[in-house]
Parts: C-alpha cells; sequence; structure tokens
C-alpha cells in the first residue's frame, strides 16, 4: 500500500485565485511567455498555515506535468533550502510569473505589467492575510524585483516590518561556464540562510541551522514533498530530476515535452 | 481572464483512497500494468454528489498528465453519452483498474485479484453510501465484470434493485479493421441510453433523449469540463485529442510520454 498525503489544494482566496486568473493576452506569446502549457500556480500551503513565504521566477516543464511550482531541479535544491530553515510543511512558494517563459529578455521587462502585478499582489495579499508569515525569501532577481513592487504597496508597507527578509541566488544560477560557480550560490544561500534563521519563530522543527559546503549533499536536495503535490502522482517524479524535457523545438513558444519514466 | 472552474478534489471516504491505495506490488509489470505513471484516480465528483456512476477500464497516457480518467479520446466520448443522458456535472467515473495496463492479456486475469477487487469496492461503496446514484453504465467487458463481482457482495446486492444499470461496448471498441465498426457501436450506445434513460430521475438537465447517428457528430465529443480537471489545465487539453502519446517503446510496461502541444 502506498499510504502518501497529498495536497487538498487551495482554499478561500486562494482558490478563488486558481479559478480566475490572467490568460495568454497577458502572459502573451509575443513577449516571451510560454502560456501554453497553461498557468502553475503555487507550492505548499494554499490554505493560510504558511508561515515562510518563497518568491521564485516562473515554471519549466517539470511543473507543467506536476502542476506545482519548484517541483523539479530547482524546487529540490529549494525544499533543501527551506528544510535547513525547519520548515518540512508550512510555506507557500509562489512564482513572480504564473506561466512558464520561452525568452527571458522578451518577458521579464513584463514584470510589472498591470494585470500581472495585480494579479500576482493579489497572492501575496493572501499570503500575508492570516497574519503567520514569519519570513520571505526570494530566489533570483526577477523574483526579488516582484516582492519590491510589493512592498511599495499599502499592503506590502504594512507587512514589512513585521517578516525576515533575504534575496537569494536563483537556484540555478550556477549554470556551466557561467559567472556564478556552485560555490558562489551556496556561499549566497549561506548567507541567506543565517539572515532568515534569526527571524523565525515557528519552525515547524526547530533544528540548528546546518550550512551548506562547496556543493549540495545528497541530503540537501531532499525529494519533494507528496504532500505538496496532487494526488497520485509517482514518487519518481518527486524523487529525481530531468525526467521531463522539452522535445521538438525547444526554446519555443510552442515547446512540447517528453516525459521519460527513469 | 480565464474563469474556468476546476475539480476542488475528493472528499471524504473519496479522499482517503485517494492517499491510501495499492501499490505496484499489486499492479505489477510482470502482470501486465504499468503502474510507473502513478494511479489515476477518477474523474467526476469524488464528493458524494454523483448521481451516475462510470465505470471504465483502465487510463491511458493521456490521462496520466491530467491526473483524471477519462479525458482523452475514450474519455470525450464518453463525456458525449453522459450529457446525452442530461448529466453535466453529477457523475462519477472510476475504472476497473486503478493503473494501466500495457498488455491486456496479462493485466485483465488479475481483475479480481483480493487486493485489487478490495480496493475498488472501496470505491463503489463509497459511491453509493450517500444514496444518490440512480444509474450504473459500464463500458467494455472488464468494466462490466467489476461491476458483476460488486453486485455479487452483501454492498452490492443492497444497491442493486436502485439502479438502472446496463452494459456498454467500450469506447475506442470500434478498432480500425476490426470487428466493431463505429456504427456498431454507436448502435449499441443507442440502446444503452435508451435504457439508462427511462431510470434517470433528477439529471442535471432534463432534456429528451437524442440517439446518435451512424458517427459521432461534433457536439457529440464534448470538452472535458474544467471543472473535472485539475486547476490551471490548459483547454487544448480538454478540447483536442491525441496531445499525449507514447514515445521511445510503445507498450512496454516503462512507456515514456511525449506532450505535443497542438
Amino acid at each position: 500500500m502506498i499510504t502518501d498525503r497529498f495536497d487538498p489544494g487551495p482554499t478561500g482566496t486562494f482558490k478563488s485565485l486558481c479559478r480566475n486568473y490572467p490568460d495568454d493576452t497577458v502572459f502573451s506569446g509575443a513577449d516571451g511567455f510560454r502560456a501554453l502549457w497553461g498557468p502553475i500556480f503555487y507550492r505548499g500551503r494554499a490554505n493560510g498555515r504558511a508561515r515562510l513565504l518563497v518568491i521564485g521566477q516562473d515554471p519549466a516543464q517539470t511543473e507543467a506535468v506536476t502542476r506545482r511550482i519548484l517541483s523539479g531541479q530547482a524546487g529540490r535544491r529549494v525544499q533543501g533550502f527551506v528544510e535547513k530553515l525547519g520548515f518540512t510543511r508550512s510555506y507557500l512558494m509562489v512564482n513572480a510569473f504564473l506561466y512558464g517563459i520561452y525568452n527571458q529578455d522578451m518577458a521579464l521587462p513584463h514584470l510589472n505589467d498591470p494585470e500581472i502585478v495585480a494579479y500576482r499582489h493579489q497572492w501575496l495579499e493572501a499570503a500575508f492575510e492570516p497574519g503567520r508569515i514569519e519570513a520571505v525569501v526570494t530566489f533570483g532577481t526577477p523574483a526579488f524585483n516582484a516582492w519590491t513592487a510589493f512592498t511599495a504597496t499599502p499592503a506590502g508597507q504594512a507587512v514589512l516590518p513585521t517578516v525576515a527578509f533575504h534575496k537569494a541566488l536563483h537556484p540555478t544560477a550556477d549554470k556551466p561556464g557561467g559567472p556564478i560557480s556552485r560555490k558562489d550560490l551556496l556561499d549566497n544561500w549561506n548567507v541567506a540562510l543565517q539572515s532568515l534563521h534569526a527571524g523565525i519563530q515557528h519552525p515547524d522543527l526547530a533544528t540548528p541551522l546546518a550550512l551548506y559546503g562547496d556543493d549540495f549533499a545528497p541530503e540537501e536536495l531532499p525529494e519533494i514533498p507528496s504532500r505538496d503535490l496532487p494526488p497520485g502522482i509517482p514518487a519518481w517524479m518527486r524523487r529525481t530530476d530531468f525526467w521531463a524535457s522539452m522535445s521538438d523545438s525547444p526554446g519555443t513558444e510552442r515547446a512540447s515535452i517528453s516525459i521519460e519514466v527513469p
């Protein structure tokens, strides 16, 4: 028997936001968005129980299958990060962009387009409405800019003094051959962990902070909890990476997806 | 804006059955099952509101992406069928087998293996428990045999006098070059419609029964309602067929899936 918990889904305002959302006239292909995969809304507790708010960038092909953000390679790295902060379940992850991006140069300038920012702020307001969020972490520049835009609003101004905040590098900022090494990324995350850990009052598990070394250790890439995913998602989708790839014409708006069972 | 309803998910006993279910030691690859895609549990109202119970056979690759049964080609045919009976929402669809099959000769003899039948009967008992089901239709022989096994139990015996029942051909029984033509299939379904229609007291929409002609008319292949699928599933997944195919080594246990955005 399998006895996995699953995500029972969004409630209240979160549920409404999963029913009423901008379409591909807002996140258009001409602007670099891959709206054809549909929106991917969140991962974690879209029910008012979250104490940690994670802001990421945009969903990739893995998430178009699991229908939860941050569940692929970047997601497992982020999962290890939030677990180091003592959060095994009381987090909510949202992205700066509701739909995937196929061309960052084209898409990123639309971060604060009126309809994009209005919808995103509804998520952020809903996240803070229960008054439980203690810490906020953004991964990557667009996520940080999204947070900055929110903190310029009355709702954002109101919560700003109540939360610990840190801006971290994007979970896969260590591109091969790029300017940011794996160690650079983890050094950056270590600073973020130390900053945030001090501000967290109610972790799910109070644990001493263990920093990263020069590379991700296996236990620092935990599986995505089944409780974060829809019912019946097979374990290999939570425990392995790179099982979904873009096929045919990667990088274009219409990219198809190839799922390879490991 | 998109304002699509979505399936808020299973409740009560149905929720428990999506959390506790047989694994690949029960639905094993050696017995012809493709457990690697994970279980696909149902489509429709897993919340006690169903008045029509549909029993199908096993999920295919399309359903492994949408995570709801009967949402591909067979599903759209079945959707047309249930809508002819006046049901736009008050149905529950379950399969005889929780996981996909890659070899029917190997898998079908396991229809009533103790652990398979025990789990399936929990679903059927939960479907009838609220006392609202008025009609039952099975599609294909394994589904009919599953119903027969249930009606041999005390719980099945108790509901048998209370429901209209008809055994219909599998939704894609009209294989090219096979013994059953499209017209044979639709003639069979017309008999089923007439039989069931008379027994239905509370359709969602009371409509005169319109039978099939020699082929499916476009309106007889309606889209899968968004309210039957998880939040954010793009419309093309509900409105088109054949966007998911098996790649690499179709027909084997480990079949991978290729999603082609239309």
